[in-house]
C-alpha cells in the first residue's frame, strides 16, 4: 500500500513540532507542506488550522479534513469547504488532561477567595476569610461534551456542587444536568461559578451576555475557555463594575491576540490568558490522527466525526 | 450517667461557633468556658487553642485534652501541661478537604504558569508559555499523614509525578516515598513543587533552608502550609532572589499575624494567606470530639492521640 499522502496548512501553529510529530506517529506518511503541495491529485489528507481561505476547493482526491483543535469553526468559516467530506475535530487526551487542570485551577481559586486574599496581602491586611465548603459551592458548566464532562467529573471529586447543560440529555455521577434553550435559565439561577466549555455554532455565539449572566446569583464567577464569540465582550466589564460579576477568567477573545488597548488588560477583576487553558499536543493528537488515517484506509468508520449541521 | 463537663479553653478563636458546636454534637454536654472554669474538680475533658499556660495544671480530675487543630505544638509548649493526660489531636474530614483545596490550587497555580501570565498581562503582553505535562512536573510533600497523603493522592489524580517524605515508609499508590534524614537529599533534588505538611517538632523546625532549599532543582517552588517554624524566614528572599526558588506561597508564619513590616508581604513572588489553608470546621469537628468523648467513657480506646516522645 502506498504510503498515506497528507496536507499540512496551520499557518499559525509551531509547523516543526507538528510535522516531526505527525511523522512520529505516522511512519512513511508523505506530508506537504502548504503552499507546497506537490501533486495536487496525490493529497488524500489535510491537517488544517486557520487555513487560508478555498485552499481545500481544488483537491480532486481530498478524503479526510482533520482539524488540529478541538474547536472547528475556524475550519468552518472557509465557505469553500467541500462539504461532502468528513471533517474531524481534535479529541486528545492531553487537552482533557490540559482542560481539567485549567479548570479545576480556577475553580478553587475563586471558591478559595484567592482574588481577595491577594487584594488584602497588597494592603497588608491579615484576615481569615469565611470559608464555604464545597458542597456549598454550586459549579456550573455550560457543555458537557470531551471537556465540560471530564471537568465536570473532576470537580465533582472535591466535593462541589457540580451542574452541567448540554444539547441533549446526560447521566452522570453526581452531575445534575439541564438540557436545551429552556433549562438555561434554572441552570444559571443555581450557579455560584459558571464555566463555558461550548463549541461556537450558531445557537451559542454571544451565550454569556448581560441578559445571561444577570440571572446568575449576585457576586458569581465567569470562567470562558471556550471561544471569544461565546461573549458578548461589551456586557462584561459593567457586570463586574456593578458587582453582579466578582470576577472572570478569559482564556479566549473574539479578536486574538486580544488588542493591545482592549480594556480586558488593566480590568483589577479580569485574569487574562492567553488562549493556553489547554493546548493540543502534537505527540498524543499526531497518534489519534496516525489512528484515524488507518481506520480510514481499513475501511472502518472515522472517530470524531463533525456534524456538519449541528456545527460540532 | 452525669453528663460529660469540658472546659473550653480557646482564646483566640470564634468561641460562640464551637460551643454551638460541641453541644449540639454532645447532647447534654456542661460547657465551662475559661476563666470560668466553676467546680474545678468537676471537669474531665478540656478542649484547647493557645490556651493561657499553667490553666490545664490544677485540674485535679481532667481526663483528656482535645487540641482545637492539627498541630499541637501550640499545646505541647506550656510546661506544666499534664504529663499523663491523653493529648488528641484533631484528625476532620473538612481539614482534609480544605487543605487538599489548597494544595491542588497552588500546585497548579505553579505547574500553569499563572505567576508568569499574570506579569504578562500586567505588561500588556500576549504569549503563549510552554506547558509542561503534568507526568512532567515533580511534586514533593513533607509528611505524608492525614493531609499530606490525601494531597499526594489527588496530585497523583492529575497526572503529577509525586513523592513524599515521611519518618516511617508508606504504601500509597504512585506515590514514590522517601523515608527518614538519609532520604531527604534525593528527595529534594527530584522536586519542584515542594510542598510542607509536617508537624512541628524539635525534628522539623527550621527544615526549610538556605541549604535544604539549594537542594531543589533550579527555579522550584515552595508551598508552605504546615507550620511557620518550619522555614528559616531570614534564608527565603535571598533565593527568591538570586532565582533559585521561582516563587512561594506561606500560609503560616513564625509570628502571626505576620507583622506589618516584614518584606514577605510586599514581595513579588509571595502569596501570604492568614493561616487559612485549611480552617477546623466547628460542625465536622465537634462531632469527631464528641465520638471521642463517647469512647473514653464507654472505656474505649481513645483515636488521635499525640505521642508526647514524637511531638505530633
Ligand atoms: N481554550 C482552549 O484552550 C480550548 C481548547 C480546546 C477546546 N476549546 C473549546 O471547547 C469546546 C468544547 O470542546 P469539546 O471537545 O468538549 O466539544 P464536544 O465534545 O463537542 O462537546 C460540546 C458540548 O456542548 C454542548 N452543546 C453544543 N451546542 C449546544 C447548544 N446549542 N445548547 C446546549 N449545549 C450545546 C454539547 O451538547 P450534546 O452533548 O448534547 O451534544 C456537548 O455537551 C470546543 O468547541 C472549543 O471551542 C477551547
Ligand atoms: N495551615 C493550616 O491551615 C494547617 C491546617 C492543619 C494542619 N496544619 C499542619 O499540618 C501538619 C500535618 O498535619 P497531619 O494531620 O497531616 O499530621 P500527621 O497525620 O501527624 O502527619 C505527619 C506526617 O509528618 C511526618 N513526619 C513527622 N515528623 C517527621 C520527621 N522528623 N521526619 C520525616 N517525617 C516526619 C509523619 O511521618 P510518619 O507517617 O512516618 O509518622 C507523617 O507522615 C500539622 O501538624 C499542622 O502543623 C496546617
Amino acid at each position: 500500500m502506498k504510503p498515506p499522502v497528507l496536507l499540512y496548512a496551520c499557518p499559525t501553529v509551531d509547523q516543526k513540532g507538528w510535522v516531526t510529530a505527525l511523522a512520529a506517529a505516522c511512519p512513511g506518511i508523505d506530508i506537504r507542506l502548504w503552499p507546497d503541495t506537490g501533486d495536487k491529485a496525490e493529497i488524500e489528507y489535510a491537517f488544517v488550522w486557520k487555513q487560508p481561505p478555498g485552499i481545500l476547493s481544488d483537491l480532486p482526491n481530498l478524503q479526510v479534513i482533520f482539524s488540529l483543535g478541538a474547536g472547528v469553526e475556524h475550519v468552518l468559516t472557509d465557505p469553500s469547504l467541500p462539504s461532502h467530506l468528513p471533517l474531524i475535530r481534535m479529541v486528545d487526551p492531553t487537552l482533557v488532561t490540559g482542560m481539567v487542570e485549567f479548570v479545576v485551577m480556577q475553580v478553587l481559586h475563586y471558591h478559595r477567595s484567592m482574588p481577595d486574599y491577594a487584594a488584602q496581602q497588597k494592603a497588608g491586611l491579615w484576615k481569615q476569610l469565611p470559608q464555604r465548603l464545597p458542597s456549598e459551592r454550586r459549579i456550573g458548566i455550560l457543555g458537557l461534551g470531551e471537556l465540560g464532562a471530564a471537568c465536570a467529573q473532576a470537580l465533582t471529586g472535591f466535593g462541589f456542587n457540580v451542574a452541567g447543560w448540554a444539547r441533549t440529555a446526560k447521566d452522570l455521577p453526581n452531575v445534575a444536568t439541564y438540557v436545551g434553550p429552556t433549562e438555561l435559565q434554572p441552570f444559571l439561577a443555581r450557579t455560584d461559578i459558571l464555566v463555558c466549555l461550548l463549541p461556537l455554532t450558531g445557537q451559542t455565539r454571544g451565550i454569556l451576555n448581560r441578559e445571561t449572566l444577570s440571572i446568575l446569583p449576585r457576586g458569581a464567577y465567569l470562567i470562558n475557555a471556550a471561544r471569544g464569540g461565546h461573549l458578548v465582550e461589551d456586557d462584561l466589564i459593567p457586570l463586574l463594575d456593578d458587582g453582579q460579576l466578582a470576577g472572570a477568567t478569559l482564556d479566549v477573545f473574539t479578536v486574538e491576540p486580544l488588542p493591545a488597548s482592549h480594556p480586558f488588560w488593566t480590568h483589577p477583576q479580569i485574569t487574562i490568558v492567553p488562549h493556553a487553558a489547554a493546548l493540543t499536543h502534537p505527540a498524543t493528537a499526531s497518534r489519534i490522527v496516525a489512528a484515524n488515517i488507518d481506520r480510514h484506509r481499513r475501511g472502518e468508520a472515522l472517530l470524531h466525526v463533525v456534524d456538519r449541521a449541528r456545527g460540532y
